[in-house]
């Protein structure tokens, strides 16, 4: 290395899929900025003009030809630096290419082309692209530089690694949109360091921020100097740009220390929710409040994202509810200052009943009522949604998804459910947390103390039917994120027959999962394309 | 060639998803009965040991094991004869594969592993599949055979057809699941008649039969001489030994003529339906019979599938139904002798109105109001299906979820959606198909001539706000099925506003499709897995 300096600005920037003018003129403010605050190079996250992942729009021509003519407006934007810019690529032959444009002063300098093509878990990328197979080596204050995509730089012994070798390199870009789950923001740092050190190279890390569905990006782009110290940290979830000075081995720059386990999580469901919900162009929510912990939580973070006076939270108490759960949802409600509406179902339960007396045709009440009671609150609330344009927010938890306790056309009903890969222990973790970190009881104590219960039959309690659910949690997490089959999963004190159950309620509830709505992905595994199970599926592990 | 006389049979059967036992008893089963029929070999389809597609059942290592030691089974059933046996195979160093063991005479005479993968549509066969690198080729009555599966015999130029010429193959077995649509079989024929006669070699394709989720096989297994003639053609949507025998040029065997366009339709919603009901141990089905033409072809098919004593609709008036409608529902369900009631849903209607007057406030009557109608509808059926264990057949097509002129939580509630990839305009093709090949009236023609209503408003009519649906069938087959956009649909006296509208309808119920039940595929790209759109879209064609 020379002693030139170089400066870099990481533009971690919030980018929506297929917005292609509002990422363009975000992506030119930001090269705006950087002019001001930096001499070289700016970098922006992977597939930024068109968002990420864009999915099947990847398969209209016409949208290719449209980014490409956004990347011909951001390029002659680039007077005097050069701007790192990840975008879709048509190429000639008609092949498509996850790629980055190096635009230097004006011109297209060069183009990068993703080698590394996730396809597994959330990622469908060999639908969409063709691997690139070349380098992209170029030169900036007397430093030899390297591009790279997201994962190109988490595989050892890659393409990548040789050509940093061959060409000297002694600093690669790497642009990235890195989908959240809890303890991914360390595990990427890890990743990063690792590169840096056995490549003995400078690694500059632009990561997304935002979220797109069922996805979270938290950013927290890096520089990682050549030894695998991080020598530049950006904040988590916000916009920011990372400014970063090297001048041999020194670095200038900020380090913002990594979030804690639970405020990472906190975030990533506020985001995603935020995100969504304006996304879409939708400025108010609703939910079901019912006095329970899920609901508490969902009523904590909506109030968070959008402020109080847009949110609706409506009680829908029946003959099975307990004036502690109504006294609660009552005493959140006034306490966070959101619009109020206590509106008993039982007339309408009871004329439903009635309607349907002969082919129901007598005998003990059973699932169907307790169903029937859930699905009359869901279709209230989506009249409510339907009038009013708000987006009803879904409260169940990810261990009640898994073993098909929240009913169909029922709970389940919302646009967006927010906590749906939050399993329950989690859900008790994240509502303690909430109260600790606005410092006040959001969440009144009594909600978070009350043992759990869906209250559609008389003193029903959620362990009446499953196990405790620290216990549940543990199989589900054994089952459903690593796995295992029911004879390799071992818990101390639980005996064989209800893992088995377990199992055998989670693979029953395949067909509610289908139809439930996207909420944010928190966890290594969610449900929805991060497992693909079929809905008919005869196996029964041996 | 030689002289000698080559026999083979082609199992055509029918695998249920993960059911390893009963998948291997099949095939066992039909190993057998090519033992007394055939001298040489049987061939089944691909992944016949696990049914198709597994998805990511895949991923657990103990499922793999499971099939491995299934095929032990089979292997040991194969006195005397060679079986081709289409399985997942987990390597010993953890890749997978798709596979076809060569047993033969009890013992593993070789293993084929797929070469081309399959990743786009409904397929994503590189999420969980390496690639294969050699051929398997083996001599059987002096023939050189080589074995292939589905797409390697779909790609020209690739490994296989050099294969084929250098070790101077004289015939390739191809174990297929082809999933169908319409027009397939006939592209199918055409693919396997243009690899034969490029390769100057016999081909011998055995495909699947049967349903799995939203996927249909549609069999038509069949042989090719090596000038491209097809000289044996199986049945098409049942299970069959096809039996050939080739001595030099001349093969004896039977040659079924493929199906018409409207029939092979017909049978693959038939089996769609079918199967995934009882896969999934269901026996009866219940749906809402408005008096319109969807819901009564659904009930025809429900009908012919599971016979009138297993399927109940109810008619659910509201004062918007007309006396036409509510006629022609009673007619046609006492015509097919099936269970039949009218619950008017008038009262449940206006006490729920009654609850919600506080937050709703008044103003005129809405869409909040058409949609409850729905919902109500909606409740009460899965509320029978709650109780008497019914299957709830929804009963919306392709034109109205394209548009989302459906209600979420409403008419799309169900297990199974029958027709959702069926255009109107082909609902309205088959309704008079069923009348036709019935040779009787199935479907009352009062309810195949009544302008489409939803009857949620006064003298509502789906024209009022759509336009012609020959109009909207065209508009959504260029858009969705072809990826084009607005600027290139150009239609004859159609406005370019009907169809950047429609293209926004289309665009806007991303949220409710994703909420959607599955149902039969049964075009070149169906909603669901074949068409992966992000639901925040943001995306303005050019």
């Amino acid at each position: 290395m020379t002693d030139n300096r170089l400066s870099i600005s990481i533009a971690q920037i919030n980018c929506s899929v297929g917005d292609l003018s509002a990422n363009t003129a975000s992506i030119i403010k930001a090269i705006r900025r950087a002019q001001e605050s930096v001499e070289d190079i700016v970098i922006f996250p992977e597939l930024a003009l068109c968002g990420y992942p864009p999915e099947d729009l990847l398969l209209r021509k016409a949208f290719l030809k449209d980014c490409k003519s956004k990347l011909e407006e951001i390029k002659l934007k680039t007077k005097g630096i050069t701007a790192i810019v990840g975008f879709p690529e048509l190429a000639e032959d008609g092949s498509i290419y996850n790629s980055a444009a190096l635009l230097s002063d004006g011109e297209l300098a060069g183009i990068y082309r993703k080698v590394e093509l996730p396809n597994y878990g959330v990622f469908d990328e060999k639908r969409y692209f063709k691997s690139g197979s070349n380098p992209l080596v170029f030169e900036a204050a007397g430093k030899r530089c390297a591009v790279s995509i997201c994962e190109d730089v988490w595989i050892e012994n890659s393409n990548l690694d040789l050509w940093v070798k061959e060409h000297n390199v002694d600093l690669v870009f790497n642009l990235s949109a890195s989908p959240f789950y809890a303890g991914k923001a360390n595990q990427r740092r890890g990743v990063m360091q690792k590169f840096a050190k056995r490549n003995n190279c400078f690694i500059v890390h632009s990561n997304l921020i935002g979220a797109q569905d069922e996805l979270v990006f938290c950013g927290g782009s890096l520089v990682c100097n050549s030894k695998g110290d991080i020598v530049a940290a950006a904040s988590q979830f916000s916009e920011e740009d990372l400014v970063v000075q090297i001048q041999g081995d020194v670095v200038s720059a900020e380090i913002v220390p990594p979030m804690d386990y639970l405020e990472e999580i906190y975030q990533a469901l506020l985001i995603g929710t935020k995100d969504y919900v304006t996304k879409n162009g939708i400025k108010k929510v609703v939910l079901g409040l019912s006095g329970g912990i899920d609901s508490a939580l969902v009523l904590a973070i909506a109030v968070d994202a959008f402020g109080s006076k847009n949110v609706i939270a409506v009680s829908m108490p029946s003959q099975y509810s307990s004036d502690g759960t109504k006294n609660d949802a009552k005493k959140m409600a006034l306490q966070l200052g959101v619009k109020f509406y206590e509106l008993p179902i039982i007339d309408i339960f009871k004329t439903t009943l009635n309607v349907l007396s002969e082919p129901l045709g007598g005998g003990q009440p059973g699932v169907e009522q307790e169903n029937l009671q859930a699905r009359i609150r869901g279709a209230m609330l989506m009249t409510l949604s339907n009038k009013h344009g708000w987006l009803l927010l879904t409260t169940g938890n990810k261990s009640e998804m898994a073993v098909g306790y929240c009913t169909l056309y029922g709970d389940m009903n919302g646009g967006f459910a927010v906590i749906k890969d939050v399993p329950k222990t989690l859900v008790f973790e994240l509502s303690r947390y909430c109260n600790k970190r606005a410092n006040k009881e959001i969440i009144p104590e009594s909600i978070i103390d009350r043992p759990p219960s869906a209250e559609l039959r008389p003193d029903q309690k959620d362990e009446d039917s499953l196990p405790p659910y620290e216990i549940l949690d543990k199989i589900l997490e054994d089952y459903v994120e690593k796995d295992m089959n029911p004879s390799e999963i071992v818990i101390d004190g639980v005996e064989h027959e209800t893992i088995v159950n377990m199992v055998r309620l989670v693979d029953r509830a395949e067909f509610k999962r289908f139809q439930s709505p996207p909420g944010v992905k928190i966890t290594p595994k969610a449900f929805g394309r991060d497992r693909r199970m079929p809905i008919h599926n005869s196996y029964k592990p041996s």
